[in-house]
């Protein structure tokens, strides 16, 4: 087909839209090395793990051989309430680059949850539902993912208990009113409702939280309270398994018009979106059907896969979660206070950290401010005000078709656009009033995180 | 076609999207009253408007008689950035309320403006970008209209100047942040850049401003300013021109699946999204081709069309805009300070309230945390967070569907969705603490407005 005939917005028909998952894990030929159980030492069980999770995501947890699993009836049906989402063509963000490169965004924000994580929440919140609990636990930082679960627990019915870190429980208001507004309850963390919370307000009394200490909180409630499970948004292999929706969409809507990818950028911090994204076009790359340039956009100031260890290491502060072998800053681990743009966890899916070291995929840093500056330039040409976690992404495909325009070669170039950014003019503000700033941490300053590193 | 084979989301093609907009005072057989010069109480001239609005957009104001008005293609072009708006089919909604009714709902809210407002804001900044001026001046309450117009000013690399009632300005920041990420400059009204500015404040030193008030500031400075003109989000008949595309569209989906709508509802405020969503079907209505059941909502508390007179009124508190013959409260009125919901203007559209006053069209008023237990109820179920004001919509098709499972009617319900509620969390929090209130104001509260009717 003529590219010319590329409508600005590609849909789906709902007929077109997948009706299972794919499980990149089924295509590795090197599979990602096991959960460790943290007092053990030892691979965890499916048991062990069905204690935390429910029992359905803990096989799918587990489950690196099944190349699709089948995405249950009532998920497709609430998935068609904000699904497909459109694969959109860039062309004015390509007229005002004057590159001849074409680019495409994969846009998820056109939720009220407001980005890709309601995709991973409705399932597992669905299977909550189908084991017959009562509610489920979870943690959040900036709040995405804590809406994303309100939702979804609201549409079941489900009681759904959310960790804020403290900072953003405070500054972020609004957030916690939408996940109110959804029947959550949300408590500040590091709180006194569990035990590792009144630990680590009697150590630190000051602390304005951490997501490391808010699963630690979100887990010893779940695991202490009678029909709970703990669910997280990301980082996960059933959390990759699920946001494969984004990627099999993008693949459905560029085959559906003839369109070839040459470069796929996401942005990552604990890999779920760019995990979903990039996960059927690598199932390819590793069947050696085709090649793509797959690139992981990270912040300067938590680059846990460009200066990051791969290695064993705590999911949370707490160190009650099973470990994991990833690209890691050290559980211990805090990005500087002048980063705005998310991202802030300290490690990342053990999958893609894996496909990383393997050299399949590469990873670049980029600093706020350039990112804010993407940011701005795309809303005003895009008509969408973007996530700052998103914005790295669009940082770095403005770059690779900056590139183009150099070369003149006429790459297609797919990004994820994970969200939209109305609930973060904090940041916006402080770059519009010109006081934002970059920091890009020292090797000393990492060195803490390192030093947080299990002894195994 | 089957009903059962209707997808969640009808969205068209873009190839099905409309290419004029529509005119429907051209179909009225007794046509809307004509604007007064507010000195003479003659009706304005093309000359006169020339001087507030851009010539372009003055013709249209005035032209009863083109029944189509071709959209440009730079404007179908932007449109294609956020358009189609998908009509969604509200199945699981149906199934909460268990009704026999069959609800569909224009979605406006899928744009960072998060409303239907850019549809016209894009059309007035084109207008004023071919004209030649430097920029344009606005005035905004709640911030959606100032959004929309930065958005609109910022593609077209036009300077715009926005006066944001000072209450909102201070309560939103949010709001101001996104108008100024796309480069507009926001000023708090009253304030002392103009002369009906300063005169409010010297009279009323504490007063945290009004619509009326932001609109005569915005009207003098663009009078003032050579290359400058003034443009208005609403009430104006240009803007349902504009307005119509929601219609237009709305129509062609339907038609699309042989769907019949019998009663078609919308939220009103000074009109904009009702009289866009309506007028192609009213179009019907007057050439009596079909006949349906339009039902404009509005809050108890600013109840312009229910309580209202219909009279000549100015449109704004400094008197300096040509009059207009409306369903008012008089420009001196002022909504109780517990009303949350936006929708608080005066008056009405002239061609809404002309189809009002001629029995063409319903009116009902609703109180405020029935509109909320309604915004709620539908988040919930249909997964988008409404705007306070949509939510009056929502309230009524609610009921409209409620009556239907009494009677077993099965009876196809359309409203117009308007936008998103994700700056509006104060007032959501207010009623998830239990801290909203009703209020319907007594003949003798509205009473001051009346008073303020010209006497002519």
């Amino acid at each position: 087909m003529n590219q010319k005939e590329i409508p600005y917005k590609i849909y789906l028909e709902e007929s077109e839209m997948p009706k299972s998952w794919y499980n990149v894990r089924a295509d590795m030929k090197e599979k990602p090395e096991p959960l460790l159980n943290p007092g053990t030492h030892k691979p965890v069980t499916l048991a062990e793990l069905s204690g935390i999770f429910c029992e359905e995501l803990a096989k799918q947890e587990l489950n690196d051989t099944d190349v699709y699993i089948e995405i249950p009836e009532e998920i497709r049906k609430f998935y068609k309430m904000y699904r497909p989402s459109p694969l959109v063509r860039a062309y004015c963000l390509e007229e005002k680059l004057q590159t001849p490169a074409k680019i495409y965004y994969k846009f998820e924000g056109n939720n009220t949850s407001g980005s890709h994580k309601l995709n991973s929440a409705i399932a597992q919140a669905y299977y909550a539902k189908q084991q017959g609990l009562k509610g489920v636990t979870t943690e959040t930082g900036a709040g995405q993912w804590g809406t994303a679960l309100s939702m979804a627990c609201s549409y079941f019915d489900l009681d759904c208990k959310v960790y804020m870190v403290k900072v953003s429980y405070e500054q972020k208001p609004f957030r916690r009113e939408v996940m109110r507004t959804y029947g959550a309850s949300v408590t500040p963390s590091p709180s006194d409702t569990t035990d590792v919370g009144r630990q680590i307000l009697k150590e630190h009394p000051g602390t304005t939280g951490s997501l490391g200490c808010a699963i630690s909180e979100a887990v010893e409630a779940a695991v202490s309270t009678e029909g709970y499970r703990y669910v997280l948004g990301s980082v996960l292999n059933q959390v990759l398994l699920h946001q494969s929706v984004i990627g099999l969409e993008t693949k459905a809507a560029l085959d559906k018009y003839g369109i070839e990818p040459d470069v796929i950028i996401g942005c990552a911090g604990g890999g779920s979106n760019l995990g979903g994204l990039i996960s059927p076009f690598m199932g390819e790359k590793l069947r050696g059907e085709k090649d793509y340039q797959f690139i992981a956009v990270e912040p300067a100031s938590c680059p846990s896969l460009t200066r990051g260890k791969f290695a064993y290491d705590f999911c949370d502060t707490g160190r009650v979660c099973p470990l994991a072998k990833m690209y890691t800053l050290g559980s211990g681990f805090i990005p500087s206070a002048n980063h705005a743009g998310g991202l802030r966890y300290h490690g990342m899916s053990g999958v893609l950290s894996k496909l990383y070291d393997d050299g399949l995929m590469e990873a670049r840093s980029v600093e706020q401010t350039a990112v804010f500056e993407a940011a701005t330039q795309f809303a005003r040409v895009e008509g969408i005000l973007p996530a700052p976690e998103s914005s790295h992404a669009i940082r770095v495909a403005i770059d690779e078709a900056l590139k183009c325009k150099e070369t003149g070669e006429e790459k297609t170039i797919v990004f994820g656009l994970t969200g939209t950014g109305y609930f973060d003019m904090v940041a916006y503000e402080k770059f519009n009033n010109g006081e934002m700033s970059d920091y890009i941490p020292t090797d000393e300053d990492l060195q803490p995180g390192f030093d947080s590193l299990p002894k195994m």
